[in-house]
């Protein structure tokens, strides 16, 4: 039999405020569509919508921007005090031209504008910034859908960056859950028998760019599921594994 | 009806020689087993089949390394022949530190090693180097299908590439056929009616990684069918749409 795997958009779902139940919410529709999650299933779930039930969705009308933030966005489309919350989810500037900021988040993460956007959201003066802790948020969806189906699934939470040298943006996750976000060859052999020296795949970063041929960008569509892929099973999986350090790092 | 996505790869290819049929190995492989090509598949070819079929898998032993390639391999596990062959493949060094070389390929791919890589092909004395024209390879497979099943399938050579960043690498495109590699959403709307200002997605790099999910490392699958994915069909499709030009890249 053919290895196969199966990558389903879950639609359906409404639109999304504060506290709302996500998890409950993407296994009735799941099951509404005639899909339900079931036991093996890797869950890949928009940031935004984790964003909005969190509620990191706000406006900007009340931020005060700084001099800085006015003065770098200076002959650039974005608002103001747009920019100054860009600052302001940063910890460190990577570079900085042409109205592009890109930054290391405080969370670890290197992307434009520190993760901030502006779609996918209603209103002109409305931005949604990054989850605080996407493994958490990955947790306690993978935690909600083991209560209530039974079924022990992995949770990968996705957000679309750019790459330096390419063209387009791409998928990857920003967090994980009940899965390991990295994939080990290291040691092993391949189908020749050379030692495979220095391989190690992001596999959670390639679930996050699979998703997205379903969620897409325009399609309000927020949850894939993953179905027939055999992750490798991590209780205390994070994302942080998939974030490299800074002394072996070439670009920062 | 749920937005679905298949993934299947393609197994029980033999070994592949140079001036071997590929398309024709893959279209009989991709029968056998099952799962014929149909109308609309995406196929999904591993750059290590391509170059073995296109005699890019050579020897080192003939290669003599250049004062340069054995003073940079000082103290690193590499055969200095290897690293003269990385240099031969390079158009230009990014980064060059700690036994890692980013170069731009002469294709013009950003990526450690030039591309060239020493896993899945028999001999420890023995290389893959990039194909010289992979939009060509992946044409080529595209006319061939065509040709004896009378279907249009948009193809894509992957390869497994490093990022800035972030630990773990993640399959990429580096040739495409049939198909617009990016999907540009540049003034379209989103689901609130904003307009969407700059966002473009690298989907040929989102299936490449996709098909690593069913392809693997070491599992000696080297090709892969995306089903179910609606492309936009492109006669003259090129992997230079990709390819961030350096006036607009602030990592070279």
């Amino acid at each position: 039999m053919p290895n196969e795997v199966r990558v389903i958009g879950v639609g359906g779902m409404p639109e999304l405020r504060p506290g709302d139940d996500l998890a409950g919410l993407m296994m009735d529709a799941a099951a509404a569509q005639g899909t339900p999650i079931e036991e093996g299933d890797v869950l890949v779930v928009t940031q935004k919508v984790i964003s909005k039930v969190e509620g990191k969705v706000m406006s900007i009308e009340g931020v005060e921007a700084s001099p800085l933030a006015v003065t770098i966005t200076e002959g650039h489309r974005r608002d103001p005090r747009h920019t100054e919350m860009i600052l302001r989810e940063a910890r460190r500037i990577v570079r900085m031209d042409r109205g592009v900021i890109i930054a290391e988040t405080k969370h670890g993460f290197f992307c434009a504008n520190a993760g901030i956007d502006a779609s996918n959201i209603p209103g002109d003066k409305t931005i949604a910034l990054l989850p605080d802790d996407s493994d958490a948020s990955a947790r306690g969806i993978r935690d909600a859908v083991l209560a209530r189906l039974g079924v022990n699934v992995a949770v990968v939470v996705s957000d679309t960056f750019g790459r330096p040298w390419r063209n387009g943006a791409a998928n990857v996750a920003i967090g994980v859950a009940g899965m390991d976000p990295l994939l080990d060859y290291v040691g092993s052999l391949d189908a020749y028998g050379n030692v495979l020296h220095t391989t190690q795949i992001a596999v959670a970063d390639e679930l996050a760019a699979t998703a997205e041929l379903v969620t897409g960008k325009a399609l309000g569509i927020p949850v894939s599921i993953i179905r027939g892929y055999a992750f490798e099973t991590l209780e205390d999986a994070s994302i942080q594994r998939l974030l490299r350090s800074g002394e072996r790092d070439l670009f920062r």
